[in-house]
Order: C-alpha cells, then structure tokens, then sequence
C-alpha cells in the first residue's frame, strides 16, 4: 500500500498519535499532572477560536486553526524544548528541521508541503496569523502557571523578568491579550507565584 | 471583572482545562494508557485536515475542524459514555444537554450561541460538514483499537456485528473511509483482535 494517498495519510496520522506522549513542562489547570502536547495543540486551537476577535484585523482564522494543530510535530522526535533553558535552546532549530523532514514526508507530497510551511511560518513569526498563533502559544502556559500558583515556574526557578523576555512577543499578536498576560504576570508575583 | 467579554472567554478556557481529564475506553497508539477526549478531539482536527478529500464535494473544512474541536465539551460534566453500553446511553442525550447549557452559557452571548449550535449540528448529523465530522469520530477509534491488538474491544466483549452496527454511519459520510474501516474490522477478526 505505499503509494496509495490514503494509505500514507492513515500512516502519518498513526504517527502523529506520539504527539500525546510528548510532556510539557506546564501542569493542567488543576495541578494534578503536567500537560501533553497533544492536548495543549487542541486547547490552542480553541484559545483561537474564542479569542480570535482580540487578534489583528482580518485574521485568517482556519490558518491559525491549522498552524497551531501542526506547530507542535517536530517535538515528536526533537522533544520539547524548555524555554528558559538556553543550552536546549541553542539545538532546538535543527533538531526541529531534522523532524519535520521525516514526518511531514509521510503525508502525500502535496499535503506535506502544505503542513510545513504551515510549520515554517509558524516559526518564522512574520505573518499576521503567525504571530497571533505564537501569542496564544505563550498566553496559554502563563494562564496554566498563574492558576497553578506557579508550581513549574518555583520548581524551574524562573524570574519575572524571564517570563517578561519569553513571553513579550504577546504584544506583536494581540496587544489587549499582552495586556492581561502582564496583569497576571504582576499578580503572580504579589501572591508569590512568582520570583522577582 | 463579570462582564468583561475577555475575562468571560478565559474562564471558559479555563474550565475546558477538563476535557484533559475525561479518559475514553481507547488506548493510544503505543498501548500504554487510555486516551483523553482533548486528545482526541486534536487527533481529530488533523484527521479533518488530512482526509478531507474523502469526504463529501465542496466541504467547509473549516467548520468541521472547530465542530471537532467541541464535539466532546459537554464530557466536561456528562462524562465519556461507552457506544457499546446501552444503560449509557440511555440517558446520555438528557445529560449532555444539561452540560451545553452549562458550559456554552460561560462565554459572551454570541460565541456561546455559535459554539452551542456548533455541538447540536455534529449531534444532529444533518450537514455533510457534520456526517464527516461524525465518521472521523468514529474512524479514529477503529484505528486505535486496530493498531493496540483489539485490546479495548477484547476486554469490553464487543463483538464484529457490534462494531458493524456502530459505525456503518462512517458510510454517510465518507464511503471511502467506511471501505478501509470495513477491511480493517475484518482484518481484526481475522487476527483474533476482535470477536465474531
């Protein structure tokens, strides 16, 4: 069956199942267990939904729907990187371009080419959609570690002004979005969620 | 902050946080733990993403990809119900009607509305968009149970008729998925990973 284009869809969507063993650093929102990729895709998915209305003016939603349902593939074979460790950081992007080669070869080559570049402008970060599916990325942990009373934040040791650095690029996506991040960002801090 | 349309938004992506924790009968791929509905709900969307030439002519991809992405919010308070237990299902429509008003109400008025009439047409199952949706739905967990040896199906007692019975409506959907479904079943029997 190794040409026939159900067959290879079939074959990338088994593979993509790994995505659900792929663990993050965030806790769910009722500290019980750190997230998993897959499950932190779909909740992206709805943040853009609903909030779709606080992004830039005619915003291909289905694109970002799209975008952030595939931005977390690679870590399938480059695991998830944690942002505020720089040495991880420094390998990210080609460990990252070595795993969408494979996987996204697995789709026919029409739709492999199409869910990455979805992948790619996703990281490039230079298109409106882009940048409001990279804002949400960022908004959705912060939200998670608020109402956790900032268990990873503690355990990894971040600062405030870590999580200021990672995550102003809120501001590029969705401006009112950034706005409510800071806020609670600076509360975090007041109920000792949080380092200065 | 009650009224605030963001802070309304947020809370409801706060409690949809949940959906993480509602474990459905379904292993993952790799056999190791059963899968939760946001789990499912991502590997869903990119079922929609990848088959959407199987499904019906001129379809709008983008209203089945959010229609999957909430079909299972309502779990949130009715819990997963078991397609081969009938006491189940029973009252499953009473419970799940109870949970949308419930869970939809949380968001401002019109995106409550939107995503609510969203849910009733996958249950109503009247729209190309939702028979598609709903074949996807039921096209995942074949594969699952396919690829992890028949384990769920050998432990609950499902049977080759049952699994007929509860899936044939893949046909309506998209007849070409029901083809593959229907030589996966009957592959299953033959290797002793589901009983006649």
């Amino acid at each position: 069956m190794g040409n026939d284009p159900l067959a290879r869809q079939i074959q990338f969507l088994l593979e993509i199942d790994r995505l659900k063993q792929i663990t993050r650093r965030t806790l769910i929102a009722d500290g019980s267990r750190r997230e998993n990729d897959a499950e932190h895709s779909w909740h992206l998915a709805l943040f853009a939904v609903v909030l779709a209305e606080h992004g830039p003016a005619e915003l291909d939603l289905a694109r970002v729907i799209k975008m952030v349902l595939v931005h977390d593939l690679v870590e399938i074979d480059a695991g998830d990187t944690y942002c505020y460790d720089p040495a991880a950081c420094a390998t990210q992007r080609d460990r990252e371009v070595a795993a969408a080669e494979r996987i996204f070869a697995l789709l026919p080559a029409d739709q492999g080419i199409e869910l990455r570049a979805l992948w790619e402008e996703f990281e490039a970060k230079e298109t409106a959609e882009s940048r409001f599916a990279a804002a949400l990325d960022r908004l959705q942990p912060v939200l998670l570690n608020y109402h956790t009373q900032g268990r990873a934040w503690l355990e990894h040791g971040v600062t405030r002004a870590q999580v200021i650095e990672r995550n102003r690029h809120i501001a590029a996506g969705a401006p009112r979005l950034w706005k409510y991040a800071l806020a609670l960002i600076d509360d975090a801090v007041e109920k000792g969620y949080l380092n200065v």
